[in-house]
């Protein structure tokens, strides 16, 4: 069942079907209860993993790194500093095919979009994107869908919302596409003008079939939704500072909007790090469920890595 | 016996008795022979510890991290580059809450006093402080007073002499508060009166009934000591720098002093790093103990995070 | 047979004969075969190795990671960021003893020659040199020639080239004193004059009475060539820039040079990181030898490893 993710390369959630997640959560189900049971694994015992990131990240590259301990992999790889390159004249080929020779996976981050895909084509090891450009981050989209999973027990018929930067946001972009592979959900996509979701990925959506309406407006919708979505909104994309003090205060998720106005069962998500687009009186309440897909992400990737090596159990 | 630390917090020296020193260093000796035996150890297999360094650090983290592996854990992290923040935008308990996420025991520094404790309270995991702020680094005490137990072949009636920074030292303070548990001890306590000993460490002693003497002059007391624990006096302590010449003049730890003054089973420790507080000539002499007390670091570590996690042997 | 490496430090290929040689090389291929299986291996489980790099590394301190973690060993270490001192006022000898307290075997990068000859008579551990200054990098010159006895299945009787900056480049010497012992070759020495190799080289190659020419042309000398090792010229050696361009035109592996003029089993070497002086268009062809090369330095420094803490298999 598992036979068609070994030896896979994990560069878009495009790549992927129902099939392909049912055996991905069936693992990460698994993996779960053994890190709540404290089981020590070697299922990949002997193997190593590069991690190379060529943006910055602390975030992600401890929850892939935490999923290959847990496996009992090692680890090697290297951050680059923010605003500092890493190749220093050597080319990205060359680097790729290094790491290839040393390590039997390579995860890898890039700000360039197709940097993972390009990597794949060079490496005979299996490339899992941990990040590229502005569209692609399957692995977040498949912890997204596994948290959705996890607390609504389906991922179909559900109204979701996707609050913030649709544009240039690789965690919206790929969960957006994630959703619509379940084509009984309805997407609301809620943005400012500027930061609406691209034209390829509005057109993939139009060819599946998924419904989906953009607004501008929270407040109109949240009370429509079983899920919300919220990305974080950045300074830099506004040319004018008033403008975006405007939407960031709109586009805030508070306490209060949620008590007056959702659904009693509404989750709140969010890929982290957040900064202020979900006040701290969230945390508390029932609808927080950011922390558990920041727990959650362990497991899934724990699942994406022994499937991809093709070492279950 | 060991059970009083399963679990638990390790925040400041303060929070652990006699009793809970014992269990500690009956478990460094059982590292310490494993060590010393080429013993491979899967005490830890399979859990996952997180060195959070929001303060650069390169021994202790590297001592931590020693630890961690010889019982066969995994290690994530981050360390501050000199000069950084970690936290961009992200806030601090959003970083401890993901941490806790992703690993079983969250080792922290962090150059606030009271970052741990607070640490301690969102997290579900236990939490170990590497050090915070200027008061508390209670695993250093630990390795301190092991120290002087493996050399000494006693913690109580011994003359201990702290030299140096007493008022910003963590290192200093956290020592000076663990001797504290064993009343018979006498504390020479020697700096210069802008680095004198802080008022709340002061209060403690007396409350404990500790003796202790304050003095500015090393060589007055150096002939009764048993135990001299030097620390470094930074120079930005002084506005004067004329001042700091005299002061590290006068309180540099000599060859020829020890050889003309000190008692011959005098041992002269040092947290580490030194700058020039204790001379090299001191390196290869019977005095010297603080090479043996980085070495100690180890297993006295391995007991710490062993316990905590509920895991010996 | 193995026990002449037991405890040793690996400072320079001087310090080593063919016997110790094969006895690494037969280790090595057995590594090579585990690694291709994906067999775990948990030689030196329980086992910590300090990885010191004060000078940056990626491609060195990652090979020496991977071998590392394929032996099951825990590492610790630092790399200094470009630009930066990591001793901030501590010494060097008290950074080696500390690493020496807490690791069983130190590999060392520094940018002073004699800095690891220096460590290794302070620390109690093995140590092994990842490059010192700009003559010694013996586990390079032991992966060189693995790579050459694997490709043409014998280490004699071979024209060797060894191109680029002979004077200044730690790989190009350490290669060239490695092929020294093996006599009946005969080395083609291809440099600009002002980096021409160093009189303590040649001394060395005289004594041992090994045929060599020196040249300008690689045109001249290509088609005698077995191996050609190729090596980067950095533009920093040039007063004169123009001389520096005339250089590297001259001095660039292309495809066509190789197919016009080269024996049909000629083997490019380079030790990585390439910039330009071997053309992409040689990567496809039967020539190209260098990431095979950067492949075998895992399996070649696992044998090291293992060999110096006296644990095999």
């Amino acid at each position: 069942m598992h036979g068609s993710w070994k030896g896979r390369d994990v560069i878009s959630i495009l790549d992927f079907s129902r099939d392909d997640l049912d055996a991905l959560y069936y693992l990460a189900d698994k993996y779960l209860e053994k890190i709540q049971n404290a089981t020590p694994l070697r299922t990949l015992e002997g193997f190593v993993i590069s991690l190379a990131f060529f943006e910055p990240s602390t975030r992600t590259r401890m929850s892939f790194e935490t999923a290959a301990k847990r496996l009992g992999a090692g680890v090697i790889g290297f951050t680059a500093a923010a605003g500092t390159s890493l190749e220093k004249g050597e080319s990205y080929a060359d680097t790729i095919r290094m790491l290839d020779g040393y390590s039997d996976l390579i995860v890898l981050r890039h700000k360039y979009e197709g940097a993972a895909r390009f990597a794949a084509e060079i490496a005979k090891h299996p490339v899992v994107n941990g990040g590229d450009g502005k569209q692609h981050h399957p692995t977040q989209a498949f912890i997204d869908l596994y948290t959705i999973r996890r607390l609504k027990e389906r991922l179909e018929g559900l109204n979701i919302g996707v609050l913030g930067d649709l544009r240039y946001g690789r965690a919206a972009n790929s969960f957006i596409l994630g959703t619509a592979l379940y084509r009984t959900n309805t997407l609301y996509l809620i943005s400012p003008p500027q930061l609406r979701m691209r034209d390829e990925t509005r057109i993939i959506l139009e060819d599946l079939g998924v419904r989906f309406y953009e607004t501008e407006s929270l407040e109109d919708v949240v009370s429509d939704l079983d899920v919300l979505y919220v990305t974080r909104i950045q300074k830099e994309r506004f040319p004018d500072l008033s403008e975006y003090e405007k939407v960031k205060g709109s586009y805030r998720v508070t306490r209060r909007l949620l008590e007056t106005r959702a659904k009693p069962d509404l989750i709140v998500m969010h890929p982290l790090p957040r900064v202020d687009e979900i006040s701290y009186d969230v945390d508390d309440t029932r609808y927080q469920a950011y922390f558990k897909q920041a727990y959650y992400g362990v497991p899934v990737r724990m699942a994406v890595l022994s499937l991809v090596l093709g070492k279950e159990g």
